[in-house]
């Protein structure tokens, strides 16, 4: 049996001013890197340990990976940070406020936005200070790999691809793998490893910060998936980011 | 031209309570931290960038280069972790005091043990606690690749072949190397670099936290090395570093 640890980042600074984030490249606060800090001792006092970690390009999953291994005392695991687990492109949408655009288009138009598997937000100009275009840690992407905007849909084609070429090799190979992303990174991973239909994916919502468990079988078909910790506190957690973007 | 950037850790609990500490992980102090910062500012400030990150797998290097990169807003470079680019092992000295070994067995010897291009220290018996035989990140080496005691020679011996293979490639593809590693790791590149002799090499200091700029020419010849920053500050933080044997 092989078993995966995902880690959504702590609380960032667009999260606790509700503002849609993306890939923009925010910062944890103070309760996020608690969270972080919370989450490494965690799977330390339950005997967790890890061989290679995974990451986005974006601070706040870095940072929270590196305050787990800090707790850890595993500051000397190897970590690779792809672009490929970074959070959902977010589009025009990236710095607003969830609330605001709540009370102007509706709570049900920002659902869709946030939620829906295949309406993307709508696009950045490829120009707009906002995007990514000119950001030199997408340098070695050809400019349609930089994405405008993304639904879930296209975080799916995103992250998928890099689990099956990079992931699952090295999980299949026996070694422990944890992954430091994000909200909807780690969505479209479950999606396609549970098999979640487009409409039931949109009432899934991660909390930060808690460690999620994977386990698998031989052949990597996945056999249960759980939080660490208190269940309680991570349902609570995760309905909490569902109600993010009421008016 | 070619240009590579090494620094040496922030000053680590041991320098602080000038103990010798080889292998032993141990983390930086509050001062180690300001100067992981500074450095990481005035590479900024100077303009400096970079690719690629390379460090050891002790913490007080990993954090510097971590401080490093977040002060450069560069968090997300890929960054590798080498064993090979540990300090010297300082063998059954880690964890004595150099003033008390000293004022036991005489500057002169305890010179010899610090700075001698041949003569190691005593070295730990295979199973001392001390040893890093039994630590989980050594445990892809063969027991004889993992010292119980190294001279600079040994020291040497293992950098040496790290910078041919992995690190020269990589400068000479175009790519900004920053190099984050230890006071003897990095005596031990300056030695074969500049074809310093095994009598001269002794005199050669490497402050704690200060970037040291290598060119090199196409052919990866080197033409010069210097300190960013205040030449002279770098020059006594040096000399406050030879002085440490002294009882």
């Amino acid at each position: 049996m092989f078993k995966l640890v995902l880690i959504r980042h702590g609380e960032s600074i667009w999260n606790l001013e509700n503002r849609f984030t993306g890939w923009t490249d925010v910062d944890l606060t103070p309760t996020g890197i608690s969270q972080a800090i919370a989450a490494g001792r965690l799977l330390k006092a339950e005997g967790w340990d890890f061989d290679v970690c995974y990451t986005s390009v974006l601070k706040r999953a870095i940072h929270t990976l590196w305050y787990v291994l800090d707790e850890m005392d595993r500051t000397w695991l190897p970590v690779v940070k792809d672009y490929r687990l970074n959070e959902r492109h977010y589009g025009a949408l990236q710095g607003l406020n969830k609330a605001d655009m709540a009370r102007q288009y509706g709570d049900e138009q920002v659902l869709i936005w946030r939620r829906s598997y295949d309406t993307p937000p709508p696009a950045l100009e490829p120009d707009d200070p906002r995007g990514q275009r000119h950001d030199r840690r997408y340098a070695h992407l050809a400019p349609q790999q930089i994405p405008l905007t993304e639904c879930l849909k296209d975080t799916v084609a995103r992250v998928v691809p890099y689990w099956e070429s990079t992931l699952v090799p090295v999980i299949r190979s026996g070694r422990r793998v944890l992954i430091a992303a994000h909200g909807n990174s780690i969505r479209a991973l479950i999606k396609h490893l549970d098999g979640i239909s487009d409409a039931d994916i949109v009432h899934l919502n991660i909390p930060n910060g808690i460690p999620l468990v994977y386990e698998f079988d031989d052949a990597m078909k996945p056999l249960r998936r759980y939080y660490l910790g208190d269940a309680a506190a991570a349902e609570a957690a995760a309905a909490a980011v569902a109600s993010q973007g009421k008016a």
